[in-house]
């Protein structure tokens, strides 16, 4: 159901930020600092002034001020928990009358999103990148080594990932320059140094670390630890990876940019949307086994826009589809004593659907390039063109209201000239 | 030539921590607080003392109370190199009298080395960790694919690499747990959950970014933005990875632990040890090629001692034997536009020598397990066992002096009896 409020617009039915959603973002005015805020309908609340009004609870003071939400997901959702509450009691139709009788302190408080620009809503520590998508490692296997060795060998058994860069993850609406690599045709000798000619999205979801851990986790534990989730464009270099990636996996190919959505979307708002995993094909092994519902039903899509251009969604998919949980993921990431911190960010893999409207990346959609996309205004795609806007959208359904996350989007910028030339 | 100093113990030809070294560590008096230090034979120099006391240039003032040495490593050897230069003005026989003359400041500003705790020199922003080493990438190849494949194709044409875990870094000393992971015989159908049996210390370099960057940045930009070496030994599970590394590369197989020496080598302290890379075997793409040398003559070496047992040198090496310069790892690792951040550590994978004994993992040493290493004390080891203590050591050989690096050691801890019991 949804929680109606007396800001009118987080009442609208599609409007993706009713009083249940309540994600994260970090905002500022035009050269203004930046702020912790929370999406409410078409406004933001700025926390720093409920803080400073004394309308959030103690355990939270002085929280909201450092521009990045890092210091809060580290206390984890016991907090965060705390404070959604009372953001409720204060917002919903008939709350607390504190904030909304208080005029000036609304006006303080409640600012327009049009006015305000987003940034990264949180430092991230360290990126890892999974490939929990079962059709997308099938269609991809089957590309590279044919049907029957579609799968590798363990990947029912674990959630195979590498380490990315947490260096290059920007903020939706930031431009991704075409990288320079090395590329090496199948007839070619020798690589060349090039802009990439088969640069490609990945449609993914994040998953965000909130209290740290120092050992092996169990997949209950890991689903505790993860703070809240955004949509994620690993944006790469296909012909890149092709040439580097064995056998110590993608690098370069990955390191240009990672999009993320610039509202965190909190555990508390998906807990209706839980779900379980697709059904197992061969049994996990005990410490990975599934402990209750730990996916979500988050409908995904994905729009492409040629520059000056209409958008057309090109792929329509749900993160349901993910085989390995993002709790079985943490869980699998920490078997080896590896230590997570708050503020770790973990990739989901490319979110592919079974039928081919709902692939979430160009390399399966134009099938490495041999049928192209039509654009129904115009033109065809087999991978990114520059001036191309590739735009993640994603919301959970509720009973007359959606949880959204944002547009994640970036536009392809030519690749430079010369790399090292300086400007 | 030995820049002599009035500190008598810093004048031993094979101390390895003369006037000409002055590397850079963390240290604690018992329950202290963590402090900037600088060693100088066998005393450490506590950096806040004598910026306090007016001694250091005053570009650097105030960069010492941090118990971490990034503010400094963010500047630059512009910054390093100036207080360097007045801190042999301040320690060299007959150099400035400022300290040497002062009793009480004397008494305060140096500590015995032995009354010390070392800590984390810095606090690493993100690992990668490369596979330059030509020997290395040949053994391991030839082991798994056979000697005409040994090489990987892409090889000889860019430094390859993988992105590792920055929160697994640290600092010799520490004790490192073995770890469980999925591990799957060749004969076997499924994968057991169990702790390594196949555990492998790997001997390496580490280069410290200082300067970030934005783009891609040339072979001598590259050089100009590392600051400072460390020994590093990269734990790896080997039939952890043997596993989980097609297609993505190795992942918990080697976030166990990175073991690093306590002490930064700046780049000031290596100029005169600098040399070629070997000859090239196939010619590099100009974004790569050499521009001057810029590898290091560094004699490495690894003990290991069984629990309670002698030590035996079981490897020695010297880092020139690497095919790619550090300078060459970073040049490439920003190719596709990934920022590179202050504080980041570039491991440069294995470096093996040509002989049996010149092989830096024990992989390699036993050749996958096949032919134990024999130590002279009794036993013989194909991996490590636990209660075994690795450590690597290092030394550049100058005129009558060594620029040492300080030992990087650690212990092998016995698995979890259950990863899963919380203590």
């Amino acid at each position: 159901m949804m929680i109606a409020s007396w800001v009118e617009s987080a009442n609208l039915a599609e409007g993706g930020f009713p009083l249940n959603n309540l994600p994260l973002g970090v905002c500022s005015a035009k050269d203004g600092p930046r702020r912790c805020c929370v999406a409410l309908g078409d406004q933001v609340i700025l926390m720093d002034v409920l803080d400073s009004a004394g309308l959030l609870p103690d355990a939270a003071k002085g929280l909201f001020t450092a521009g990045t939400w890092n210091a809060v997901i580290a206390r984890g959702d016991g907090l965060w928990n705390q404070v959604r509450e009372r953001l409720i009691a204060l917002f919903r139709t008939e709350g607390l009358p504190d904030l909304r009788e208080d005029t000036r302190l609304r006006a303080e408080a409640l600012v327009p999103m049009a006015d305000i620009a987003l940034h990264m809503p949180f430092d991230v520590v360290e990126y890892t990148d999974f490939y929990a998508g079962r059709h997308h490692a099938s269609n991809v296997g089957t590309m590279f080594r044919g049907p029957e060795n579609a799968l590798p060998p363990n990947w029912l058994h674990m959630p195979i990932g590498y380490n990315g860069r947490a260096s290059s993850v920007v903020v939706s609406g930031r431009g991704v320059r075409r990288p320079w690599g090395q590329l090496k045709g199948k007839d070619q000798d020798a690589p060349i140094f090039a802009p990439s000619r088969r640069f490609d999205f990945e449609l993914e979801m994040g998953a965000i670390v909130g209290p740290p851990s120092d050992g092996p986790v169990t997949v209950a534990e890991a689903d505790d630890m993860i703070f809240g989730y955004v949509l994620l464009n690993d944006w790469s270099a296909r012909d890149i990876q092709a040439w580097e990636y064995v056998p110590l996996g993608p690098f370069q190919a990955k390191a240009t940019a990672t999009t993320i959505s610039p509202w965190i979307v909190t555990k508390a708002a998906l807990e209706p949307f839980r779900c379980d995993a697709p059904a197992r094909e061969l049994p996990l092994l005990p410490h990975l086994r599934d402990v209750g519902p730990a996916n979500y039903d988050i409908a995904l899509e994905v729009a492409l826009a040629p520059e000056g251009g209409a958008e057309t969604t090109i792929s329509r998919s749900n993160a349901r589809e993910l085989y390995y949980s993002p709790a079985q993921q943490l869980a699998h990431h920490t078997t080896c004593g590896c230590p997570m911190r708050s503020g770790d960010l973990l990739g989901s893999g490319t979110i592919s659907g079974a039928e081919r409207d709902s692939r979430g990346s160009l390399l399966e959609l134009s099938w490495g390039g041999e049928t192209p996309v039509e654009l129904p205004g115009g033109g065809t795609r087999t991978f990114l063109e520059d001036g191309d806007t590739l735009t993640l959208r994603g919301y959970a359904q509720g009973d007359g209201y959606r949880i959204g996350f944002g547009d994640c989007a970036g536009q392809v910028l030519p690749a430079l000239d010369d790399p090292y030339k300086r400007n």
